[in-house]
């Protein structure tokens, strides 16, 4: 076992995404339900792209050979079957975008290009052999792999789908999802409560931050306030579940005993407290097949950890190809200190290459406004103590896609 | 009227910007299902935060002035309530994180910082005043605009609104929308397709676009072939939706009656055509109170159009306070050349705080690989002929947040 805050945030990822299980099961949906979710096989082209030789835009279709006054003999609109034709020498058809070109010809003119246009006639320019004119398979051939397994599936991704005609596409179905609070001083959003009383922030807006990834999770509510009806709560659980998160109770609090019975249902703590500030009470672990983590009860870090740590875990857990956060370069605005014996997640602002520490990192982990205020995180490891006016500083975005290569951390 | 081509990209978006109606309808939703959408009155706290003083951390509550020996004569846990008691000089409680602190205390020390710990005494070290304690109020107090119209709502926001008890925030009712296409040789991906045969891709790719951007479309159809019928069909849709969005048809060829068909309807364009490479034969206008957008045929520019152009436009109309596309600053890693007469859409792929042209601009707007083979776009305003490696460009990513500023454009 790994001792208690001997663990810094990377290696705190690099054990979580090492012991992620492999995804096996795939369902197909249509394609309208399939935004964010896995691409679970090789989607390789069912056609040649172009399908057919044709025009890339409205004009006439000629051979280039031929003189620059040219007769129109024949009009082809996008959609037109036709068997191919004889066209003569100096003749050529009107042709609209999309539609198929003639056997035989090689070049398109746009309408606008033309010396003169009349019913009958035109008069063109030279022009480059083959312009306007997209060749079948010059894109991809019928066989191509043109989507990988593990890609996730974006508005892009079905485009190329749809081009395909592919309308079901098999995906890993994603693993089932519990969130549970610790504590039974918290109140739902929906109970009244009392000015001392506090609500159940965690759940919801772990919750709600999942959902925005693309994952589902149930509220389960608040875990008993004994050990023993913890024990046999986790028990039920863990049949019914893939991956549990919890918030709040594994600090050294006199009633955190939410460790204990996780202990007690066989987990294997992959690491027990990170060396992070804030977030330090957090713990992931393996219990059977169930994937656990324990986010500290203080909602501003608990969801910073939700984020750096629990959404690429639940991404690889997906079968999913990418899974660390994409970074953007920023220079840093202000000057800020930090402990240079933790590990620290900042929030703050990145705007036009420039970023900012919230209120140059001077907050607590029980306010929420530092949260509403920031539209980024950095994550910095240990050994600074200051982070200078003018560093360029690495910076994840909330609106962050996801990669291959881990570019996260700030040294 | 504006002319064709005579427009560039950013005064296209401005005139779109500029021409959105404003947003009055408003109605409640669960904070379930508001992600994406936006707010539509100030949010005010409802109560102070923190709700009362309280202890940071699991640990011991004292008063600074006392003794650095202290006698343990209470354990407070989160959620007791409590009226104040007698604490004599030299007293201390045990408190856990998130209990209220008694009147008349102002220090907390953790556990793991004294020297000493029994049940009933502790000794321990020199520690600033109001150490680990969280005042009533010193977040933000009862009245204070928390969240501002216009906001669009994060899994932060709902975090926030949870804290104040929220659970059914008001939003503004977003446009009903409808897509249409133009051209009956389209076939939808789940008809069968001879190779001949093209597939609707820009109604399904634009729905999904939308919806990944928080937006609700109809797929109504296919545009009838004759200006007749369109003239009709426009006429029907017009009483039925906010915004029509229609992909194909503005360009010059024979077929292409639609904007006829719009102008019958008593269309007032904002501009018709765009002097961008790809995307050109772009339109927007006014029809009575529905915003109209004619994009592309091509897959490629109606999605790149949809993105830079819709998607800004949509979310002013729902209300949003921010629609400008994020940027991010990259390093240019390859030279590409343009057409210094045109502005440009350019497809890449951004990593790292670089940025790399896809195929090095060189790919046809019928093809859709570029798309799924990129994650950014960069918007280049005419007048350059080479892009150099080594420069700085402003990148709007795929995944990308808005704000109120415009930084889009690439000079």
């Amino acid at each position: 076992m790994i001792t208690l805050d001997k663990i810094s945030f990377s290696q705190a990822l690099d054990l979580c995404l090492e012991n992620t299980s492999e995804t096996i099961i795939k369902k197909q949906v249509f394609i309208y339900d399939a935004l964010k979710e896995f691409i679970a096989e090789d989607v390789k082209a069912e056609r040649n792209s172009p399908a057919f030789t044709n025009s890339a835009m409205d004009g006439f279709a000629f051979k280039h050979s031929d003189n620059r006054q040219l007769k129109v003999v024949k009009t082809i609109y996008a959609g037109d079957k036709y068997k191919d034709f004889d066209i003569k020498e100096n003749e050529c058809v009107r042709i609209m975008t999309g539609a198929r070109v003639p056997e035989g010809l090689d070049t398109v003119i746009p309408i606008e290009k033309c010396i003169s246009v009349t019913d009958n006639e035109i008069e063109i320019p030279e022009i480059k052999k083959g312009s306007n004119v997209r060749l079948k398979g010059e894109e991809f051939a019928k066989g191509d792999v043109l989507i990988q397994k593990g890609t996730e599936i974006t508005p892009e991704i079905i485009a190329m789908l749809v081009n395909q005609g592919i309308v079901n596409v098999n995906i890993y179905v994603k693993p089932k999802i519990a969130i549970l609070s610790t504590g039974n001083e918290l109140k739902d959003p929906w109970e009244s409560a009392d000015e001392d009383e506090v609500y159940n922030i965690n759940s919801h807006a772990i919750k709600m931050l999942l959902k925005k990834h693309g994952f589902k999770a149930d509220i389960i509510g608040i875990i008993p306030d004994t050990l023993d009806k913890t024990v046999e709560f986790i028990k039920t659980l863990k049949t019914k579940y893939d991956v549990i998160i919890t918030s709040g109770g594994i600090s050294f609090g006199d009633a955190d005993f939410l460790y204990e019975a996780y202990l007690k249902n066989g987990l294997k703590p992959l690491f027990h407290g990170i060396m992070v500030k804030p977030g330090r009470p957090t713990m992931a672990g393996i219990m059977d097949n169930v994937f656990v983590f324990a986010l500290p009860g203080n909602p501003l870090s608990s969801y910073i950890n939700a984020f750096g740590l629990v959404i690429p875990t639940l991404r690889k857990l997906s079968g999913a190809d990418a899974y660390y956060h994409n970074i953007v370069l920023a220079e840093n605005l202000k000057d800020f200190k930090v402990n240079p014996k933790k590990d620290h997640t900042i929030l703050g602002k990145y705007e036009n290459g420039k970023w900012e520490a919230y209120n140059g990192y001077k907050y607590g982990s029980g306010m929420l406004s530092p949260l509403i205020n920031s539209n980024s995180l950095m994550i910095l490891n240990k050994g600074k103590e200051i982070i200078k006016k003018g560093e360029t500083v690495r910076i994840v975005p909330f609106e962050c896609s996801f990669g291959k290569k881990c570019f996260t951390f700030n040294t």
